[in-house]
């Protein structure tokens, strides 16, 4: 089954609203295996709608649309359903009821334009809405299935949960395929040579789909297997992440939507470790991350943020001699922090950060995006060298990137060389 | 000129990744006057890529793709590019000598994979890509413009912003009507309170346009003005702006894209003052949005996240007997904090931050959400109460940004009441 998503709206095309409609109706109809082939975003013109839907209904065997449901002067997605199906428009008294009482609960007075939503094109089935007023519609016919949403977003989401997912289950031949995902997530390697670690992609998958996903903080790798039944699809997939593992495991922090800080709080809580951090040039970033973290308090036992030579000498007993003949940004510097605030705290684990995030304070011979980061536990005193970008923003991402990365490593006992 | 802008990725197809993208690439646009009249997002298939291609050249003007230009077996968009203008690949060596510094560097071997990207089609102007391997390309041919693009949103972004905005504005017709907009930001007063503040908005606007864009942070207000001449669109503007200003002055803190971090970096910066801030809740939080504006260094002292007890009373001085009998969370602590911050720093002001964030950590009379902010410098020492809501991280930013407006407030001498 090849499905298309219409979303219409003025606010999407120019960017006002982003499209997170079509990202969920995506996912929801990829976790029960229909395919969707494409998604358009159309103004609030008619003439435009009217395209779209012609153009869809052609070219798939489901169509769902969201938005344009409203009752202004500028929603126009009903009148363009009943032109397209040349049908017209019945009062629907279940909804008018539904209405009413939705009116009644918040002590708001009805208006004629309220009741007028209980309109719905005759040849649809109608979808309640129990979080809004604008009902939706499910019209099925000669083997299409093409359906209207309002765009406001838990109300689409209550309708395709309650309603849509559930009867397109039931409508659905049934498959002799069963297609299963696994997400992992790598850091520390680029795309070029994750891609040539694994080497023979067509070794690898055997007919499985590999997919790499790249943003500044690393590589997702999208695993896709269809086999003709669950338990050979789980297999496959657990095959192929062994293979991957072994190829490039240590780069791989995590699955699914794991965040390296999920992962480092997860690690830490499990072992009964607190962790101190002393932060130069991210500022608070690594701190902040860590501290998004519900229940930070367990493992994150202070941060200090040594901005100034002052804060680095006076909180974390840095040498000054070291500042003035190494620089702030420096090896030993880093060491020294480390050092400093895993004493000062009584934490396990000290980590420090020093480096020059840009665009100004490069000098001859510390380019911007040099970081030095240390680690320092009660086996370990290390201090390790980075050179990232130009973007002074990116470069507190990927530094906090690589810091979070060494600690995982040195928790987990894996090498930090590439 | 009407635009049409395609994003390529079967990962957003399946709600993997939301497409922001678009949504910044319409916004770019409808700033500069172009209309989006429609986005497509296809999948990683060499076929439906190429049929979008067609369908979106012979309906727009302007065709803005993202995506599928990176060097692994599933990105089609160069090769699309070459069947579909019926062109070659050719080396540029501009391109080639960039990727070999971005390798060098960072200190990574290049790989034939990564040259390869240095291939271009011949027909096509290159955009460099100061960020990644993959250029982009700038098509113009029989009146149309063709642009492609990466789908990594920073690298994108800064192409758009160097290269393809500025040549669109040339490229351009003039127009005989000239739209202006202005942007106020406002923080510290909910959407509803400002609409009454402002009166009747005929008598305001006289017919401009006027937008409430909410968010968590505040709310923005977008001017619209369309006029004649450039002179009449600017001075409607200024007449507007003047009026909003008599009515909501308080609450504005900066216009356009400012950020309340950038507008407290300027304040503090022109009166050549450091200020430095003792944080527990927001766990570093506000001193990385003070340290992502560039310079920094020039205004902020050091940061003490002092998240366990132990760290309030050994670096900030907090009395441990206060902290017994009013907890950690409460004025006396933030006052204590905030004076410890300054004492220690020799800063010109003190901030401090202690407060529930959630969703665990409430007690009887301490709800999730209950937050302290104390201030201190040479005239005044203070400490205000607020009580956000129940979700970690909003929060925090809602944190964040009551403890930036009280700066500015204090700096400027504004009231801190409502």
């Amino acid at each position: 089954m090849n499905a298309q998503i219409i979303s219409i709206g003025d606010e999407l095309l120019i960017g006002q609203t982003i499209n997170n409609n079509a990202a969920y109706i995506g996912q929801q109809l990829d976790e029960i295996q229909i395919n969707v082939n494409k998604i358009i975003v159309v103004g609030d013109k008619p003439d435009a709608i009217l395209r779209e839907f012609e153009l869809s209904y052609v070219s798939s065997d489901l169509v769902i649309t969201t938005g344009g449901l409203g009752p202004t002067h500028d929603d126009y997605t009903r009148e363009c359903v009943v032109k397209f199906f040349n049908t017209e428009l019945v009062m629907n008294f279940d909804v008018l009821d539904d209405i009413k009482k939705m009116f009644a609960k918040r002590g708001r007075e009805l208006t004629k334009i309220n009741e007028n939503q209980a309109l719905v094109p005759k040849i649809a089935t109608t979808i309640r809405n129990e979080n809004g007023t604008a009902p939706g519609y499910w019209i099925e016919q000669s083997d299409k299935i093409f359906i209207v949403l309002p765009g406001v977003p838990y109300e689409m989401k209550a309708m395709m949960e309650s309603f849509v997912i559930p009867r397109l289950q039931q409508t659905m031949p049934m498959r002799d395929r069963v297609r299963k995902r696994k997400i992992l997530q790598t850091t520390g390697i680029p795309e070029s040579l994750l891609f040539e670690r694994l080497g023979s992609l067509d070794e690898l998958l055997e007919g499985a789909q590999l997919a790499f996903l790249p943003s500044q903080f690393g590589v997702k790798l999208r695993i896709t297997v269809e086999e003709s039944n669950d338990e050979a699809a789980q297999n496959k997939l657990v095959e192929i992440e062994q293979k991957i593992r072994t190829k490039a495991g240590r780069y791989i922090f995590g699955q699914g939507d794991d965040t390296l800080q999920q992962v480092i709080a997860r690690l830490l809580r499990e072992r009964g470790m607190k962790i101190a951090i002393a932060e130069s040039c991210t500022g608070g970033y690594v701190s902040n991350l860590l501290t998004n973290i519900s229940g930070s308090s367990h493992f994150f036992e202070r941060g200090i943020i040594a901005y100034s030579n002052a804060a680095k000498v006076e909180i974390l007993k840095v040498d000054e001699d070291t500042i003035v003949r190494h620089g702030a940004v420096s090896l030993d510097v880093a060491r020294q922090m480390a050092e400093g605030v895993k004493s000062i705290s009584g934490a396990d684990i000290g980590i420090s950060i020093t480096g020059i995030m840009g665009p100004t304070g490069a000098t001859a011979d510390k380019p911007i995006g040099l970081v030095y980061i240390g680690y320092y536990d009660d086996k370990v005193c290390t201090a390790k060298k980075f050179v990232f970008g130009e973007d002074r923003i990116l470069n507190k991402q990927r530094t906090a990137q690589a810091a979070l990365d060494m600690i995982r490593r040195f928790v987990l006992g894996i090498s930090i060389d590439e």
